[in-house]
């Protein structure tokens, strides 16, 4: 017979491309009494994630909900909700990301065009100009912060040229959302999502969505009911609403926990927050830099929140994570697709965006980096990142 | 500005149709710290949750993981895999989940028939037969608890029709995984889905499912893509499997606690569990009937994790309820679809079903009905209960 150790998980220090670390209240949150999903306790606390849901993404939509499940499903659900088949749809592709968008898209019976760039550069806005003078899109659909390349792709110009087409505009921010400036209302987005294992500093289980009303009334005008019965926000709009229509059963603590998650940025304060990743971004890239290090993206369209980092020439990705991971309990992210083995990915996500965690990951690294044969100044790098 | 009070909710006695309470132990689980996904320690939880969950589904399926959503998630991830555009399908409904059944085999493109019974009797299998007789279908639906109607379909006949038909057989066991018998290779069952608030006592938030090769052959031999791309298990068992290809970031708090709960399960085995349900229905069954209330369904096809009890007339239901959750912390359900406000819904699942819970819930609906001028003998209730 199998014999089970207690659940015993040794604590890491989060710095890859998520989950990020936990705050201790979200993990006291997570294990809070479970109360029956229709319990006036939990249709508070829906309201409540409603509205601080709303505060993070900037926006004044009424359809801002977790859906329940991960990121991509948040993905899926912003495609599956407004693309009907045959339906003509605009992906911008720069990674992993903007490559999924497309699959999803494609799985829902869009004719996608792609507008693409190297990974590790941003998508030009007057490429995305040219292709909406070509063609004729119900969705234009793009990836805000690329998690597998640690490029910020700038929106505002884009925004602009998307909203004068009539086309929805689709924006991934998974990985902003709660770390780098996301303003839907700002930014004319019609669907937005992200995940909570991010920024946010909960863990990975839910998918924030928001839907401006256009995109609302193209959902209401679909001809064939939504092909995804989990995720057809028709459906969802009415349990999340004052109907109360049963529909699945949401994910109870993962609700507690996204709901303390966001009272701290609440606390927090959006703008400091965005200031405080900004500024740890900083002091993470002097620091690499310091210790002989180089970054893969220019400084224009770094990604304060996900950093990818050369590695350099002979030296084992591998071994370097398993020694941060072994000796050091910190895990950071090896590289995706055309970056693997090219880079190593530092999230600098939420809880996980101190100092304090830059100088030690740098002092980690150098270590890891001396068992391999090679000297890196630490001293330096930990002094450029601090001052 | 809004204010947010701690989170704190007051802990309720679940004893309706799911959530079910929830034991400290997977409390604790819950707020163990987070991993990456690809983390050693996550990846040997990953293997220890398919190995306990083939326990509880008594099977050697290979393709035995949560999926990272909740039940009706796990119901759509079934039906999306197997069924192309122009499939021919059989569905069996008697209550909700079998109309949802429906509604998502229809959103695969499926062309459906349906056997019917009426709400709170199970379906014949003779009936299942001639309809097997007269045509011919890929796949043959059905749902072995009904958490609507509190009906147990007997599934052992079924399955050998269905075997013989050449189709797969595809079976909701919700509300019965983990509580009542669920033998998926003994019963030729070739898809399989639950949840986990419900017999597993594990908070809301993943869905357990289980395929045959059968079923993964018919996987493997599509022609178009799976229409979902979060719940394609082409992908997924790449990601659970030894490949560990990256798809999403599963829910690792989630998979935490189903682990402690699955590991409870482990401890008391599965066939004490199973008696332990049945006798504490029974247990209820006595007690409802000593008070002079009548149970909604005949005592052949009582499902023994959950107890449907008629509302006798002139009782108003949702005052009954909600004094039960503010006098007594307890929670049971109300009537869905035909059956609402003809029925209570009595969960005996997973940790909440306890002889202790019964008298406690027979004592809270004496005082409940008391409330509304109605003399039940609670001293009977429970001597009879407790017999």
């Amino acid at each position: 017979m199998t014999t089970y150790r207690p659940l015993d998980t040794a604590e890491r220090l989060l710095m890859g491309p998520g989950p990020s670390s936990i705050h201790p209240r979200v993990y006291r949150a997570l294990a809070a009494p479970v109360v029956g999903h229709l319990d006036p306790q939990f249709l508070e606390i829906m309201e409540e994630n409603k509205t601080l849901l709303q505060e993070v993404f900037q926006t004044g939509n009424r359809l801002t909900i977790p859906i329940s499940g991960t990121g991509s499903a948040g993905m899926e659900t912003c495609l599956v909700n407004v693309i009907e088949p045959g339906d003509r749809v605009l992906i911008c592709i720069n990674g992993v990301f903007g490559q999924r968008m497309l699959d999803v898209a494609q799985r829902c019976g869009a004719e996608v065009d792609t507008v693409e760039a190297p990974w590790g550069e941003p998508i030009p806005p007057e490429k995305i100009g040219e292709a909406l003078n070509e063609g004729e899109y119900k969705v234009v659909g793009i990836v805000h912060a690329e998690t597998s390349t640690g490029v910020l792709q700038p929106l505002a110009e884009t925004a602009g040229l998307v909203r004068e087409s009539g086309a929805l505009f689709l924006v991934d921010t998974v990985t902003s959302l709660g770390g780098v400036k996301v303003a839907v209302d700002e930014w004319n987005i019609d669907l937005c999502y992200s995940g909570t294992q991010k920024c946010l500093s909960c863990p990975p289980g839910l998918a924030p969505i928001t839907l401006s009303e256009r995109a609302v009334d193209v959902l209401r005008q679909r001809t064939n009911k939504v092909q995804s019965w989990y995720l057809d926000l028709s459906m969802l709009e009415k349990y999340w609403g004052e109907e109360r229509v049963y529909h699945h059963t949401a994910p109870i603590s993962m609700n507690y926990a996204l709901r303390e998650a966001l009272l701290l940025i609440h606390e927090e304060g959006l703008e400091s927050r965005w200031q405080r990743h900004l500024v740890n971004h900083q002091a993470l890239v002097r620091g690499v830099e310091a210790m002989g290090l180089e970054m893969a993206v220019a400084p224009e369209f770094r990604l304060p929140s996900l950093n990818t980092v050369k590695i350099p020439e002979g030296v084992d990705d591998p071994r370097v994570r398993g020694h941060l991971l072994e000796a050091f309990n910190l895990e950071i992210g090896g590289g995706l697709g055309d970056f693997k083995g090219k880079v190593w990915r530092v999230g600098l996500m939420g809880h996980s965006s101190t100092k304090e965690n830059i100088a030690y990951l740098l002092m980690a690294l150098g270590d890891a980096m001396r068992e391999q044969g090679t000297d890196l100044d630490v001293g330096a790098g930990v002094k450029a990142a601090l001052e």
